[in-house]
Parts: structure tokens; sequence; C-alpha cells
């Protein structure tokens, strides 16, 4: 194999340019094979192999620093950065994370996983190299989606001023995760089609220098490419088209379903069905509910940036839908800001995005949705520990970012009748702002009543005891379920059993009457305890003799992790939690005894 | 007077067309008379007085819908809109607000005050329109500062698929808040010269119509220009050049000081001296110190987007400073993430922007800054009660926004000397992200020495007693300062008084050796409590005996306030907080007796 020779950059060097294309082959044959066993983002990284062994073969890294964006795409730079063997050894596949990482190698620049950021972070690399006085190259490689983000807008409009020399690669796959949206991706297309030469030219309006390469899977135009543009001072975008998926047919026809793979069988393209999305998911199930919805009011929207998915709105739904299915591309803020003003002019918007992802939207969900008084509805999908499984995509925030913002009802059910009792609730009022938070840890039921209408906190004991409380927050009440059982059978005593419900706000009435007979307030949330909704609880009793435990996480979160470690380490399993609530009973016997 | 016979836009639309340059004098008299005395948006505002009137008289408000960007240039509408009084009688100036607010007319869509979400806006109503099938037009007023915030891109991205019919009236003045920056407003430059005609244009790209209208304070050509696009489908751009401050030659002259006018003298062009300013200022204190770094170190970058003047950077700091001042423009995203690909690239950037501004970019600061460890410094302007008197701009979220970031240190200092020292610090350190909390209530000194070193988070104890301990955050330092004075007056306490200095983390050590002989813990802070700072320190003592009142800010922020209003209604004035220690220590002797 050509690979066994390449251990680093200057290794690839040294191959001739015309076994360079065989290489490509041996990474490709590489890429499927740990996929097809461990998953990954196998369409887009198929996409870059060539784009990717061009740019090493040109540039030196790490002297030249490449910052890939999102950094999804990065498996073929780990594989020529030294990293190779965590591709190639079964066992050591779990050696290397899915996103650049600077722990890792010297050749990564940043620890990212959202979209856009690329441009902005390659233009503060350039501005440093320049008032630091060194000379190195700058290249930042962005698809063509991650340009619809705003600030990937941004940074072009600030590069020609700020930075001098840099290099901007758009990877211009003609797709997002699902199908591409907006202008700009018309603007591709045209430019696509007339091979770079438009009057009009994105690039060239904010003063970049344009090149373009008609197939970016040839290797020898990249190259040709690359070294036209390696030594110039000014801002340059290589336009680069490429195809999703490229070398492996299935992936080529479905790019969509093979963004992201889950293992899978070489020969037949099929999707192992264990390791697969269970039937019954959140998805499934609202996606149903929403097409429902959808056929009956055609005032209702389904709204995404660029994650359908967790609506289950696949390529059917979508295109069922018709204009009642609106994706604004990756661009949180713009979606957030459009759901508002749509329900201010009557419509009823659905809008949805990941935990992570809403840190982009803060400011919009505060302003035009709260103050304003949208009542917009916002599902937060990947939240909780069990949301996504790296510290950039962490579903541990959205809790003490959301559930702060005054005017905003956030809900936190634990159970599918629950979801679809808020989501039917919350789009048919006309009243608030209100996101409910998807539980990640899978479908749970309830066979007893739950309340058809949220409009105030009002949290639901599921079962009265007495001495303690448990508060389970969302797809933490199963957890707070077991801790009641765990109790009970070690100390002997029934704690009250709460599903909260909400985040927002705090049921007065309800902590009050606790403090008659009890003594202790255990609360469990997914997500942070900084700022989290214990807080909240805790702040209530500051005055009071009540006890309260917060449990959440508090460590930092690691670049990789699995629940179970992060749960340990965090206190977070029923014994750690039963062992914090008998250290708080007999310190509070022997107190009593003392008295 | 014409102005006299216009309560409506129905009215204005009787006036004859070549009354209306008369009827604008009228207004901008009126404009000037009101700021002289009460202060305001004058240059803005002056600016469109003819674009407002030609929009009021072709479109029919309220049916048709106009969002304005920001809205502090609404001041025209809003006298068009039945509210003239509020500008023509003294005794009225304080019946509106200063941005557009739904609560006072129905003329005004939103409640807003930040930056580039107009066009987003306007696409959610246009939306909103079509699937609730009415044909109303609907038009977004952005300046051309405004399009360089990412999340105007993304709504003209989307705006062709999702829109159908919609006019985003560009109002160009060339200016920003300061001088413009970034590579569209060159574009802008590029088609004032050529009067709009140039072969590449950025709104063309994007799929909009395109028209220019090259005065933009000819009310003719304005009226004919919105007639011709007035009944299009798709969406339209009108690109108008008008002059910021037009008609009063001093804001002409000197745009950028005339953005927000304090009171002024009219004739002379002075600001009273009693309102502006004052001379020993937190922007002109570290201007100073700023400008000595920048000349003593290369690598030192003062950045803001475009709010340079809460460091002090006027026109001549800004020349002085050369390459290594840089404004990124309204993007405060592109911002962050620059300062943090800077630092990690071997330089020391400052940014700098307001409180409610760095919404826009928690998950910038969350992922590139924090995870990467980024030793980056931002200033928080514009904070706590003092920094804005309207709820769009309100400073009282950054403490629950930033304050639970992991790996980030968040300081706020409560006095000139600990602000220098940890500026300094922060500036030249090299491990953590530091986020600075300019106190906005007045600068105050001290005589004790301050720390040099802000890496792990310790309080200070200004000054130690017993029983009761006050937490006074930065800018609260002052409040608890008197609220001890009180407690010690009144209850004969003498109480521990503590500047925490640090918003994030909590200083164990000192909170456990208050439980020896401390009962009560008081917090203040200049900020919302709900997720706040005294939510961390309620945390720490939840199963302990201690007792802790968390003081700040609960009650919804109103559209307009006064410090004091918000200040009593919060329940944080020191006979307040008095009243609230010694309902919990008599509880507490009461029931210490019951024992």
């Amino acid at each position: 194999m050509i690979l066994d020779k390449v251990t680093s950059p200057a290794d690839l060097k040294k191959i001739p340019a015309d076994k360079l294309p065989e290489l490509a082959q041996e990474i490709r044959t590489a890429l499927i094979n740990k996929t097809s066993s461990f998953g990954g983002h196998l369409g887009s990284n198929l996409g870059v192999v060539e784009l990717t062994i061009a740019l090493h073969y040109v540039f030196d890294s790490p002297k030249d620093k490449i910052v890939f964006d999102v950094s999804h795409q990065c498996y073929v730079h780990k594989i020529l950065t030294g990293r190779k063997a965590a591709y190639l050894d079964e066992k050591l596949y779990r050696s290397v994370t899915g996103y650049t990482n600077p722990k890792e190698s010297i050749h990564d620049q940043f620890n990212v996983g959202h979209t856009s950021t690329s441009i902005s972070l390659a233009c503060g690399l350039a501005k440093g190299r320049n008032i630091c006085n060194r000379k190195e190259k700058i290249i930042a490689v962005i698809g063509d989606a991650a340009l619809d983000g705003g600030e990937a807008f941004e940074a072009l409009n600030s590069a020609v001023e700020i930075c001098g020399g840099l290099i901007v690669v758009v990877n211009d796959n003609d797709m997002s995760i699902p199908e591409n949206h907006g202008a700009l991706c018309a603007h591709l297309a045209e430019l696509r089609k007339n091979e770079g030469k438009c009057a009009n030219n994105f690039f060239k309006v904010l003063g970049f220098d344009y090149y373009f390469v008609k197939d970016g899977h040839n290797i020898g135009d990249l190259i040709e490419t690359f070294n036209k543009v390696k030594d110039i001072t000014c801002p340059v975008v290589v336009h680069c088209v490429t195809k999703k998926g490229k070398g492996y047919s299935f992936a080529e026809n479905n790019p969509e379903k093979w963004h992201w793979a889950h293992p899978f069988d070489i020969g037949t393209g099929e999707f192992h069905k264990s390791t697969s999305v269970p039937k019954e998911n959140y998805g499934s199930i609202v996606g149903q509910y929403l097409m429902q919805k959808i056929k009956n009011d055609p005032t209702v929207v389904a709204m995404t940036a660029s994650v359908p998915a967790y609506i289950g709105f696949n390529v059917q739904r979508r295109k069922e839908a018709v204009s009642q299915y609106v994706d604004v591309g990756i661009a949180e803020a713009n979606g957030v800001t459009m759901a508002a003003a749509i329900a201010k002019s009557g419509g009823k918007p659905v809008f949805v995005t990941g935990s992570s992802f809403y840190q982009r939207a803060y400011d919009q969900i505060e302003q035009e949705m709260c103050i304003n008084r949208c009542a917009a509805t916002m599902l937060v999908a990947f939240s909780g520990i069990n949301g996504h499984d790296s510290d950039a995509h962490a579903g541990l925030y959205d809790i003490a970012l959301l559930g702060n913002i005054p005017g905003l009802i956030y809900l936190a059910p634990s159970n599918k009748q629950e979801y679809l009792a808020m989501l039917d609730w919350s789009i048919e009022q006309n009243e608030s702002p209100v996101a409910i938070r998807i539980p990640w840890n899978g479908v749970y039921y309830t066979d007893k009543p739950v309340p058809q209408e949220y409009s105030k906190t009002k949290y639901m004991v599921r079962k009265s005891g007495a001495q303690v409380a448990i508060l389970g927050l969302g797809s933490f009440y199963q957890l707070a379920e077991q801790v009641a059982e765990l109790i009970n059978k070690e100390l002997h005593i029934e704690p009250t059993l709460i599903d909260p419900m909400f985040i927002t706000g705090v049921d007065k009435q309800l902590l009050e009457d606790l403090k008659h007979d009890h003594k202790l307030i255990v609360t469990l949330e997914d997500g942070i305890v900084s700022g989290g909704f214990g807080a909240r609880i805790s702040q209530f009793y500051g005055i009071d003799d009540m006890k309260v435990i917060n449990c959440g996480f508090h460590t930092e979160v690691p670049t990789q992790f699995t629940v179970e470690e992060m749960m340990e380490k965090n206190g977070l399993m029923p014994e750690q939690i039963l062992q914090r609530v008998k250290d708080v009973l007999s310190v509070d016997e022997a107190s009593e005894e003392k008295k």
C-alpha cells in the first residue's frame, strides 16, 4: 500500500503525483471499512479525499494552518497527519475523535463542531500571523451549506480589510445534511454551470480573488490551483466541485442517508438493524403528528435549520408539506427570528434544531421571540447527556441558557404523552413563546393523565411521600424513579416523586407545601448544575430550613465520552445519589439528637 | 404648519406631493428641537425624513407592515403615525420610547433594538401573510452597517425561496456608529459611484430585484421608486443613498458624535456639559491604558463590533493604533471568534461590545473561545441597570449568560484599580479566556491593594464582621457598602463586607469559613437573579444551615424605565434589603428562643 509510506505530510510530498489517485483509493477503502463497523460522517469524507491530499501535498502543515469547518470532514486529514492507524486498525478506531482536536495532533488547529466558524477562525489566525510578523499560509475549508450561516458571511466581509493572505477552499458538493436551500446555493449552481465564469460573483463582491476547480476529485487540477494561490497576499476563494459520498455508490445516490452512517453492510449498503435508530422514536412520532396538523391547518409550518430528521421530516414528508415546510439553512438566528414573525403574522411555526445549536440564537429568542411575546414553538433536540458524545455538541447547556430567559416557557416532558400534549398545546396557544426539550433518553410512556394546558408553572406529583422529595426533570425523571426506589428500599422512606415538567419558573405553592413534611429536596437535571433548574429550587429555599441537593453535571465536558462515564464522574448513578441523601439525613439526625 | 394636518398616514396621503419637502423641513425642525433638550438618535433620524415620508405616502400602514432595523431611526415614523405630540410638546417627550413599540401603536410591528434582524422579521411576516392567504406588503428598512451582521445575510439568502413579495429598503448613509468597515461597504460605495449599475451586485447574487435611488432626500424620486416596486411578487431591494445628519450641519460634518446626541445648543452644536459624559470615565481611562499597551507591544489588538467608544477609541486613537485596531462591523460572533483565533495565533486581543450584544456570541464564547481555551479578553460594556434604559438593550442578562460557561473566567471589578489590574493580568496571561464586566455605575476608587492575579476564584473580604455577610458584586459593591452601614446603624451588627470580584466559580474556602460565625449571606448582583451569581452561593449552602438572600432583578424589564424605579420594584433600595435581613434574623431569633 502507498498509504504504508505516509505517516506525515512530509512523507506525502515524496509520493510521485501520478501515484496519488491510487493513494486516494486506499484512503477511500479505509474510510468505508472503518465507518462500516464504527459509524461516522462517511459522505463528506469520501467527498474530500482528493481535496485533502492536494492540500497537504501543496501546503506545509503544521506551519501552514488548515482550519476545517465543523471538521466532520477531517478523517482524511487525520489519516495523512500521523493518525492512519485509527482508520486501519480496528483496535484503534476509538483513538481519535470525529472532529479536529489539537490535543490529538499539532496538525489540528481547533476543537470545533459547529458550522460556519472556519473563516472567522482563519481570519483570526491570519491577523495573528501578521501582527506576530510570521509568514505561514492560512487555509479554511468550508462546505457550501456552511456558507449559509451568518458568521461565514461576517468573516468573508471582514477578510479583505483585516487579514491579508487567506485561502478559503469552498468544498461545494451541493448538499447540506438534507438538500441545500437558499439563494447562495442557487448562485453556486450557476457558477458550477458556467465553470466559475459569471459576471455576478458572490466572492468577488466581497473582495476575494476567485478560482474554480470543476472536478474536485482531480488531484492534478487541485494541486495546480493550490500552487497558483499559495503565495498570493490577498484573500482568495478556491471553489471546488466535489461529490458527497464519492466512490461509494450507495452514498453517492442517497447523500442524506449517508451524511452520518450507522454501521452498515458494505455490499448491500444496509445499516445494521441493531445499531440504527429504533423504530419508535420521537422523530417518527412527531413527524406523523405534525403532518396531520399540517394537513388540517394551512397555517402550521414545520421549520428547521437543516436538521429535519429531528421531527421525522424525511424526503416524503418534506414534499407533502410543500410550503408548510421551511428549511432556513444552517442559520439558527434567522430561523428563530423568522418563526417569531410568522407567529406574529398569524401562523403556527414549529422550529427545531439541536440543543447546542440554540446557543446561536439566544439573542433572537430573548429579543425577537420573548420581548415580543411571539407564540412560536421551539423543539430542542439532541439534549442532555444522551444528546451527543462530544464537547463541541454537548446538549448540557440549554437548561441554563434558555431556562433563565424572562417570558419564555421552557418545558421538559418525561414521556410521550406529555411531549405530545405540550406540543399540541403550544401550537394552538397564542400567548407565549414555548420551547420543549425533546427527551433524548428514549421513548417512555405514562398511563396517568397528563395536563392539556401549560401556561403556568405547575409541577406534577407522581407519588406522594414524606421526608425526601425528588424532582426528576424531563429525561432525568426515569432516574428519579430509580433513586426513589432505592431510597425506599435502603432507607425505608417513601420519597415524594415529582415530574416538574417546567424548566422555567417555579411552582411556589407546591414548594411551600413540601415544607410541611419534607426536609430534603433532591433535584435531578440532565444538564449543567450551574445556573440550571435546581439552582432556582435552591434559591427558593434560601432562607428556609429545607435542605436541597442539586444533581446534574458539574465537571468539564471531555472531547469524547460515554454516558456512563459522565454519569459516574458527576455522581449521578442512583447509588451515588442515595449516598448523598444518606449523608444529609444522618447529619440531620445527628444534629436533631444533639438538640 | 403642514404637520398640523397629519395625525395618521391617511392624512399624509392627502398632502399634495409638492408640499412634502416643506413637511420634511417641519419634521426636521421638530427632531432637532426635541433632541436638543432630550437627547436621542439625531443623525440617523435626520437621514430618513424623506425616506419615511415616502414610505407612508406610498404604502398603507398598518395593513402594510414596515419593520425598522434596530428601529433607532423610527422617530419620523412615529411622528407620521399619530405620535407627533411626543416630538412637539416638551411635556410629552417621555410619552414615546426611542424604538418601535407595538404597545404604543399598531403601526409598530416589533419591539426591537438589536441590529440586523429586520429582514428575518420581514421574511417571517411575509411567510405568515402567504400561509394566511393575505395580500399586504411587507417592507424592511435596514441601514448599510446593519447588513454586516450575519443574520441579515441569512435572511437575504432565505428570502427568494421562502417569502414571495418582500421589499428591503437599504438606507445607505455610508456610516456605522463610527466609520463603516468591511467589503460590503466598499461594494456599496462602488454601487453608489456607478449609480447602481455594477455587473457584480450583491443583492442580485442573492436573487433580489434591485432598484437604486441616488438621492434619498428627493421625495419625488423615492415615491416614484416605491410605486414601481410596490406590487412586485418577488423580493426586491431599493438601495437609497442618504446622508446621516442631513439638514443639520454639525451632524452632517461629524456623524459619529451625532449618532446619539446628548442635549445640545442648537446654534453652536455643543453638547451641554452637565449632561454629556463625565471626564473621568472608563472609556477614556481604558483608552489611554490600551494605547500605551499597543505602543509597547505590537501583538496587542483592540477589537470592537462598531462600538469603539466603550474603550475610548476615538478617531485619533483608532488612527494611531493602525492595524492594532480592528472593527469587525456589527458582527459580534465574528468578532469573538476572530479574537479567539488571534489569541491562539500569538496575539493579545481585547474585544469590546455591550452586555446585551454578547447575547449574539454565546455560542462562539462557549465553543471557539472556551473549549479551545483561547486566552482572549472580552470587555462587557453597557452592563447592569445603569447600562441602558430599554428592555431591548438591558444589560441585566450577561451574568447569567456568561457566568455559567465552563472554562471562562468572568470578572466583575468594583473600582478603577481592580478593573485595570484585571485587564492587565488578562492581556498578559496565556491560559484562559477572560471576560471583564465594566462597572457602569461610575468610576470608584480604592486605596487598598488589589490582586494582580485572577486565575483562581478568590473573593476579597473588605471588612470582617460577624452574623451577616454581604457579597456585593461589581457595580453593586457600593450598594453593599450602603447596606452594611445601614445594618450596622439599625441592628448594631457589623456585617462582613465582601467584594467577590469573580462572577464565575465560587470561593469555597471563604464560603466554608463564613459558616463559623455567620448565619446569613446576602448576595447583591446587578443583573437577573435567575441563574446568576447568587444562585451559585445558594447552591453552595444547599445542605447547610446558612440562610441566603439573593438580591438582584426578578421582574420583567419594562420597555422604558429609570434606574430608581427598577431598583425599588426589585427590592434593591438599601432600606428594602435591610428589611429582608431583619425578617430573616428575627425569624431566626424567634426559632432559637423556641428551642
